[in-house]
């Protein structure tokens, strides 16, 4: 492929461009919002895990796999402030796969459903050359009051929940085969999607949310870009999980947890009720600029351009 | 693998059972109806495309393939009587697919939303070891009135819309390099989804609806076991497809066309409405029995267990 993911992307959005009225959100956001009827509207999104890109069969149980598949669609719809309401799967098989094997991984997407409180309705199965899982997940949100990439304001702060790159640190704990590293390869294999902490941050103000699949910059940067904001990145704020690096923070990916923008007089009321009704910590990293420059500070105070480098699954 | 597609389905569905009582249709059938608000009843259904298992690129366009793969959703859709509306996709796209066919794809996709007017609001891209196209599509119906596989009843006449069997022929002429064959070349490489017509069967009191994609043998036996009924099939009274043979109508698949049970009496002005609104016939192929039986009667009368062979993609 010629392209990254990110050109790839932005090519096809400009395909499917010139949606009706009903579509409130179309392709480029983290899910799309369409309405129907009266009271609610529709979120809508999907996401694949490939077996040898974005998981090894050596490593992760199958149930843990199913319960992820789920967690990472259900976050899109948290980053849309939105609340998850069903769930479909196409799931791809090759021949070696069990029957058992296959209830395993069932039994860990239906128990990642009971979690978020969203039912698993139905699904497909192929035959294939490469276990492929596609979860999409539908939503419901209040008319209006989805949270897009692209409402972020010049002077907003910049804040994150949770505490960053610990899956990418629990991806190399499993490699390693270091058992003891508990927490780190939970955060990896069973991510949590953060949909109470996202609906909490909208009440709050959140005028942008994402969520972080591909790593804080890469995220960051695709918020900034869908805002046409800038950003000055206080790397020296960034909350790193323990036992992460500050490059797992910023370049892993898979921590599903949240960046939103938002008044800075509105962070300390909001990251209270975080702490408070979820045990989670908000973290400004940072404030977007009207300049349009991305900027990485670091801990001395010197600036370098933003990098959005992450997880491309093109790259890989 | 150890079991058959419908039997790795019916675990599964075990497993998913036990759903709240806002999911009206779950796992098991065409596809999932839910509540959603006043006025309206949301219907999810997903399937997938896989190289080398549903298509081989060397035959066929990548814009009739997009096209094909929301056509095989919004046909799931449609044998629930329901409306399309808004489609997602997710793409898994070796290393040595060009951007270039991706948007040629997407294309084919866009002209296939536009043809049965929904949306295609967004998609994921992965990369992976084989194409890969999972074609995600909500619908909508009025409450109450979708109509799922299982509400057949005993004496029911079994009914077909167009003429079957075309789409295996299509394909068998695409690989003999037969392209004076158009019409059944078309057949297979841009199936049509019965949406009116499946709206128009409902209305004349269809009682349940399955889309033929694996073949009319193996769907009618689907429709008969969700309805807990038996069939008396008349082979001699399916409708063939010039140029297909009687085993490409009864087992060959991806034809797209409905199979509906309803009253004997409703079949003729359901037939003319259908003739003149969609130049689509429909026709008389046989009667659900009481006792469960599957009987296929051959055209001198004699009767055989009806098998249900057909596109079993776990077989292949």
């Amino acid at each position: 492929m010629d392209l990254t993911e990110d050109e790839l992307i932005a090519a096809v959005v400009r395909v499917l461009s010139g949606a009706g009225p009903e579509v409130r959100v179309g392709a480029g956001d983290d899910a799309a919002v369409m309405s129907v009827g009266e009271g609610a509207e529709l979120v809508l999104t999907t996401d694949t895990l490939v077996e040898g890109v974005h998981f090894d069969l050596e490593l992760t149980s199958a149930r843990d796999l199913g319960a992820k598949a789920v967690t990472a669609s259900v976050s899109d719809i948290a980053a849309m402030a939105a609340s998850p309401r069903a769930a479909v799967c196409a799931l791809v098989l090759p021949p070696d796969v069990e029957g058992s094997w296959v209830m395993e991984l069932m039994g860990g997407m239906r128990s990642a459903c009971d979690e978020y409180a969203l039912w698993l309705v139905g699904g497909d199965l192929s035959r294939g050359p490469a276990l492929t899982i596609a979860v999409t997940v539908t939503g419901e949100v209040a008319p209006g009051r989805a949270i897009t990439r692209s409402g972020a304001r010049p002077d907003d702060a910049v804040v994150v929940t949770g505490a960053l790159g610990g899956a990418a640190a629990g991806l190399r704990a499993a490699r390693e085969g270091n058992a003891s590293a508990a927490t780190l390869l939970r955060a990896h294999f069973r991510p949590v999607a953060r949909v109470g902490e996202a609906a909490t941050l909208a009440r709050h103000g959140a005028t942008a949310m994402i969520d972080i699949s591909d790593g804080l910059a890469l995220d960051l940067v695709r918020l900034c870009a869908a805002s046409r904001v800038g950003v000055r990145l206080e790397v020296a704020e960034v909350p790193i999980a323990e036992g992460a690096t500050v490059d797992d923070a910023l370049e892993g990916g898979e921590d599903y947890e949240l960046i939103a923008a938002m008044p800075q007089d509105s962070v300390e009321r909001a990251g209270a009720e975080l702490r408070e009704t979820f045990g989670v910590p908000l973290t400004i990293v940072g404030h977007l600029e009207g300049s349009g420059a991305l900027t990485a500070v670091d801990r001395d105070g010197s600036g370098a351009p933003l990098q959005p480098r992450g997880w491309d699954h093109f790259a890989r």
